[in-house]
């Protein structure tokens, strides 16, 4: 089970409400009051524990758990160990995420705004709001209901929070406007000034970045993420965008609702993702493209040129991906062929 | 215009005024007494705006624009719409930047130390500068005049900082000596230990960084920066250099006048580059090379040799961008050649 | 010498006593009474200073030196200036780094925590250890003796750390077990959610991530570091491992005893890697992978597959670096054949 030191398990629950929980049906002719008080992975699940299968590769170590439940697709729950109960959904990763924060609830840290905040006389707090000791608040800025502002982190002046958002340690907001249930992750910085300026021999001149940060509602941004704001223009991160670590977003940047954005992945300025785009790690895109709905961007890409929906792309400069593949494979046959002492081995 | 919860916008200005401010003539007969309350896009401004064109591209929407006025190359003014009053000059955009940052100058925090700043009774704060709540500054710590320390950033022992430079919320200095006119920006980090440490397998040993960091004047350091000192020498980063986000700069690197470097590229100890090279996003280059004068990086680049004065490179490894365009095409041609079901399209 | 205002310089030390710290012989006849005052490289160094040669590279350098003393390999003694005392040793850099932490050791701040730090009542802080301003302790955190928290570090609740552990200015902890003499830099993260949901296009859905961060002792994490806590299993850095900047750590991976992590590269989620795995800058390995013991990962390599012990990769797929030198060869000769006006150059 989890550190007690570190989480706070709620539950037991029956089968039936986590059935209710997961969106699942309860299999196998399970007892429906069994109680489940954990959640494991398939090796080390044991009684009264759930688990769940969500990759046809774990069948084996599906077929041997000791877990007292499952939650599986329907295609595989023929394959359950006799005796587990079973919850048959077509998804079950995502029933296990559900029946997972039923089990690990966010814990609510004590209401109210700690005496070693400091938070400016006309900056509002809405009601059930927690400011942990050493948060600056600006002047001006407005925060909802039931939101924790961690240690240390600073709302700039005028910044705007909806309800249930969570700004972690250390990080940093200013000239932004934030939704509900969004979650900034420690160290992130939003809202500082894009990289705009006027080249010159005689010394650069700034341009002044007069844009916002919009951060729509159930966006996760990553620890120590950098978002720029507009120059004139706003950037703006869709609803549901999940964006990890040390990722970068330049000015007037937009992102379509549900996109993903994995580790120390960046996009320049004035770039448009449409919805539900995935850009893996490290991978980089270049100003002012527009990126199609659902492409799928691999990791270490480099994104020169527009990307249509539902492409797959891959490599620097990026290309189709079975393009990039057959270039892989004619290189390996063909430095093979030429060079002496290959052994084939590719890492 | 721009959120006025988060900009203050100075002026209204005459064309004359705004002429003197970006170093332009006043053209086609336009009355050097209308009067400008704003800036805005060409396709966004309109009555009392100020616009510009600074890219042939744009030539269609400068003259379909509704602006009041508009810089613009003396080349190109002659396509201006009737009624536009143009400033016209050799640097339109350069222009754009400060009349921009007439019309929204830097706010000035109230000057003066919060009371709920940390500062040892031996650091010495210049006229006028103020220290936002949260701040800590250490012993022995110099800052100049009219300086801004944004909330929650920590001034290290002794750390030395010129007139009218600001330090952005929670980033941490070290180990330094900063100039005037210097704008650090949130969450960098500057003057750490360099990554330096004799590899053994009885366990790694740390050497000692006895040098500094110097940043001149002039010098931007983007959101969540990594500048580490000297090993012995110093790092320095030259007059006027632009860092963005998330670059990671070694110990003893030397950085010349001018240089760009854009987000996520790093480089690696003891490198040089001279004056106004340009390291585009996510490119890197190993230690101990030289970098000339106005060379150029291109994104994702992976140096490995030195660089000569003016070059263009690209790649990783990197090679002269000709050569690389040269390798990407036949690349491509040849694997159309020996694949099947190729289309030609690459991303 | 180093700047005072930032170094304070301990010794003199004998020559004999500098022999005794560097595990070295005194060479040539010297003076075991010679006194040394500071360090310094073989083309500064002067009258009571000691240096090292460590490369043959720099063999003319030492030759020329003016050092009163320098830490050498046996094979390269012979190649002294007359009237300069030898260290020798087959390890002369380590010899330098264990003598210059000795000239230079770690300051130690005033012990004590400070009053304008924030430390929860229930937080247990040992004996010799110094909170600095604005660092903040939460409730049930456990420090060690004579650590040092700098100003505005955050330390989350039930946090562990063992003894002579530092943690940098604004960095923050959670979730986590750390061990002694550990350096964590400014800035860096540690502890947060792993990067973990069931996607889903009616709005991505957080899986909870129920396991630590483990570090061990002797430690090193760069600045603006991300290491994710696991999502079920523990994250765990091994003994010993040195963590460049702004390096990205995924849940569940793990590092075995003495990797060396560059600046800018990234882990996926679950890899393992064995003991003494370097992985050079801007590298990636996805997620799941095991790489086998002392191998070596290029900078800007992209890994995909499993890597074998004490194997050397490079690329984007990674692959031996002999077959990635041939294929860079190979396309070199290629390109310059079809192109023309190639000259060969390559960077």
């Amino acid at each position: 089970m989890a550190d007690p030191r570190f989480f706070t398990r709620a539950g037991p629950f029956t089968l039936r409400r986590l059935a209710e929980i997961a969106g699942a049906e309860i299999g196998n002719g399970a007892d429906p009051e069994l109680t489940l008080e954990d959640v494991a992975p398939l090796e080390a699940a044991g009684p009264g524990q759930l688990s769940f299968l969500d990759n046809r590769r774990y069948v084996d170590a599906f077929a041997a758990s000791k877990a007292a439940a499952c939650l599986v697709h329907p295609d595989l729950a023929g394959r359950a160990p006799p005796g587990m109960a079973l919850l048959v959904t077509r998804k079950p990763y995502k029933g296990y995420a559900l029946c997972a924060q039923a089990f690990y609830p966010e814990p609510s840290p004590a209401a109210g705004v700690s005496p070693a905040a400091h938070v400016d006389p006309t900056a509002e707090i809405g009601v059930g709001t927690s400011v942990a000791p050493g948060a600056v608040i600006e002047a001006g800025a407005r925060i909802g209901a039931r939101c924790r502002i961690d240690a240390n982190a600073v709302i700039g002046r005028n910044v705007q929070i909806g309800d249930d958002t969570r700004i972690g340690a250390c990080a940093s907001l200013s000239h932004c406007v934030v939704g509900a249930r969004v979650h900034v992750y420690t160290g992130a910085r939003i809202g500082q000034d894009g990289f705009g300026f006027a080249m010159d021999a005689a010394g650069h001149v700034r341009v002044p970045q007069l844009g916002r940060v919009i951060i729509e509602d159930d966006v996760e941004v990553g620890a120590n993420v950098t978002i720029d704001r507009g120059a004139g223009p706003d950037t703006v991160i869709g609803r549901g965008c999940m964006i990890d670590n040390l990722v970068q977003i330049g000015h007037n940047v937009h992102l379509g609702p549900g996109c993903v954005i994995v580790a120390q992945s960046g996009i320049s300025g004035s770039t448009k993702l449409d919805h539900h785009v995935v850009l893996a790690a490290q991978a980089g895109i270049t100003g002012h493209l527009k990126i199609g709905a659902g492409a799928r961007i691999a990791a270490q890409s480099g994104v020169m040129r527009d990307v249509e929906p539902g492409a797959e792309v891959c490599g620097s400069p990026a290309m189709p991906i079975r393009q990039f593949m057959r270039q892989v494979a004619l290189l390996g046959r063909l430095s093979r062929g030429k060079g002496s002492g290959g052994d084939g081995r590719d890492g």
